[in-house]
């Protein structure tokens, strides 16, 4: 008998019809001699409702209160799909994280989990029911509800795979896998048949949606296969797993835009040992989080940092830099929010020579003109004008050919 | 230094307005010097949203996956209700039933509070915080979430208040006291000053939506006073109390009519001992509510048998009949759902001869005509046609001067 772990996200159990459609794909796993234990997600915009709600009431909420709001949305769903699954005539049982305990520090709003105690878990599915957990959230040693923050469902149903040692661990949402770039964006986009963890991970801070950074790094932790599907067809999804072959790894394997970045550049700031390192830190310390950096040493002495960060943390960083600006003696700073991060990910990318060029000469013939450029051993990524992004896009897929990526 | 144990109706906190007013209302008894422990119910009609959304699954819920998604609806406003006596510069925290460790049986939708473990309570007011529970909630044995059914965050009021040994038991919703009758069909219908458990639990169970029977229960034994009142303005609701006079009880304090009961007339039953007996034991037996019931022996040996029931009863009552009909030998029944029950209460017509007379009189004065009767030592009631009711009350309210109450 296996154990399957299975996650649907928001919008796989956006109404009562999907939710019914989620319990027939959950039977049918079950019907095949499976134990099946199943993570949801609120439903479609429950959690944006509550967000609303609560915004009517203040705009500084504290954190603990918008935990024990927000819990609320993962309760509704899985005692709606338990019910599905019995009006089914199978058995079932739902649970919250606290009933499940998925203990986590003490962190609200963005907790970790620190343990998952699979007692009650274990003593349901002994008892042939099929386990509703809600997904998100969990419960910190003073026995108050915390939530993972985003994509916390992916993690929680990792976190469950892996405590649970299980055979699969299958996440369904609206999308059907992961694919070499956005098709919304790149017509020919294909959907891989599998991916590495470490490409995974790129893409996923890339911002496909398609499953969170957070999951797919405790995936990496645990060796655990993953599969990414769709819930509305059984089209053939996408593994994500560790790199079994040492050679023949795929020079690029996608390619992606990030409209979410701002760049800031700091003008003329003395040419001293140390204070870039001051500047950073000062943001660090604020908890902003610097993406991309250049500097570029000017006349007289003096320098240009330009650096990239999310533009969620635009009013962040201009509080730091009003702050730090005496102290370190730049003259100025500019905000440009009309940039696009393009990056190319693939592990084979670290053992052949000459992907960087291709990349950069694509955009040059295609009068793409690149302002900054970074990269890691298995990532190049170029910041361009927000409006070449997906002419941007286009090109990369093409060059590197990867409508053709799964021959 | 006193304890104040408040409870707000789902209409009190049913937006965020409303909700923003109790706040207000909880800070000036904070403010005061007291200690606050508040008690909520869902916002206004999210219960009903959640039950039509269960609809749209199944008929026939599992009762433990009702409350699941039942109890979201107070951890919605407890969660909403801090973060408004947050936004007003107040300590305050939220506990869902399960963390105030309202301790209950088994009984999923109708569960019986067990016991209320007041650690985690005791702790935050220690920590000068209001603390906003959930009301309506509780956990059993096996860590599942229950809920209390009808008027279930009442119940955990006083619950809260006999384990914490309140000095006050404050009841906030939409209506402003207990009246001598509706006030609605009754236009000079008086605000009671103070009422007795007893008489408190007769109009309570006759349908006066202001305070659940099982609350008062509880506060009776633990004779602990309640003060019923309105959240949306400030005028002197009424108390429930012990009665301490032992003379000069007020021999009506109230009149009620039922519109939700239906009668039964069981006809030509056989006149052997017992027979009511096993018709009765197994109505009982299957969850049926007998109120009124009258037996008329007719011709032949053959009785007649007259019962009334909540009308939401009618379908599990009628499949009970037609089960024992054969084996009780009985010819037939009817079914009338144009009845009324209307009653008079009051605590001294034990001790006042010529209540019932009166009552009687009246109604036959005004062409009332009365179908059935039942008489405790506190209550009086005539079952009479449906379209007479508001006739009735007025009646009955005139007879006995009720408008006059508190002279």
């Amino acid at each position: 008998m296996s154990l399957i772990v299975q996650k649907y996200g928001g919008s796989s159990v956006a109404n009562p019809d999907l939710i019914k459609n989620v319990a027939r794909r959950v039977i049918e796993g079950y019907e095949e001699g499976n134990q099946m234990v199943v993570v949801v997600s609120a439903m479609g915009d429950t959690t944006d409702h509550l967000i609303e709600l609560m915004g009517n009431i203040t705009d500084d909420p504290d954190p603990r209160e918008v935990d024990m709001l927000l819990t609320t949305g993962e309760q509704v769903s899985i005692a709606l799909l338990t019910m599905a699954i019995h009006s089914l005539g199978y058995p079932a049982i739902s649970l919250t994280g606290s009933q499940m305990k998925i203990k986590t520090n003490e962190k609200h709003n963005q907790a970790m989990i620190t343990d998952v105690d699979t007692t009650r878990l274990r003593k349901e599915l002994a008892e042939n029911k099929i386990v509703i957990v809600a997904g998100f959230q969990g419960i910190n040693d003073n026995q108050d509800f915390t939530t993972l923050g985003r994509g916390g469902s992916d993690t929680t149903t990792v976190a469950v795979a892996a405590a649970m040692n299980a055979n699969r661990c299958e996440i369904y949402s609206d999308v059907d896998g992961v694919y070499t770039a956005d098709p919304r964006v790149v017509s020919d986009a294909s959907k891989l048949d599998s991916i590495s963890y470490e490409e995974m991970l790129e893409l996923a801070n890339l911002g496909a949606n398609v499953l969170h950074p957070r999951a797919v790094e405790l995936a990496n932790n645990y060796n655990l296969e993953l599969y990414i599907a769709s819930s509305f067809n059984k089209t053939v999804g996408t593994i994500v797993r560790g790199d079994e072959k040492m050679e023949g790894k795929k020079n690029v394997v996608g390619a992606a835009s990030d409209l979410g970045e701002i760049k800031i550049t700091v003008e003329r700031v003395p040419d001293e040992p140390g204070i870039a390192g001051k500047m950073f830190k000062a943001l660090a310390d604020a908890g902003v989080n610097v993406d991309m950096i250049i500097q570029n040493l000017q006349r007289d002495e003096l320098n240009d940092i330009t650096f990239t960060i999310n533009q969620e943390q635009e009013k962040l960083a201009v509080k730091v830099l009003n702050k730090i600006k005496e102290k370190l003696k730049f003259d100025n700073y500019t905000i440009d929010q009309d940039v696009a991060k393009i990056s190319i990910v693939g592990a084979g990318m670290q053992s052949t020579p000459g992907i960087a060029a291709r990349m950069f000469t694509s955009f040059g013939e295609n009068d793409i003109n690149i302002e900054m450029i970074t990269t890691s051993e298995i990532k190049i990524s170029c910041l361009i004008k927000k409006e070449e992004a997906d002419k941007a896009l286009n090109v990369l897929h093409k060059e590197f050919q990867l409508d053709q990526i799964n021959n």
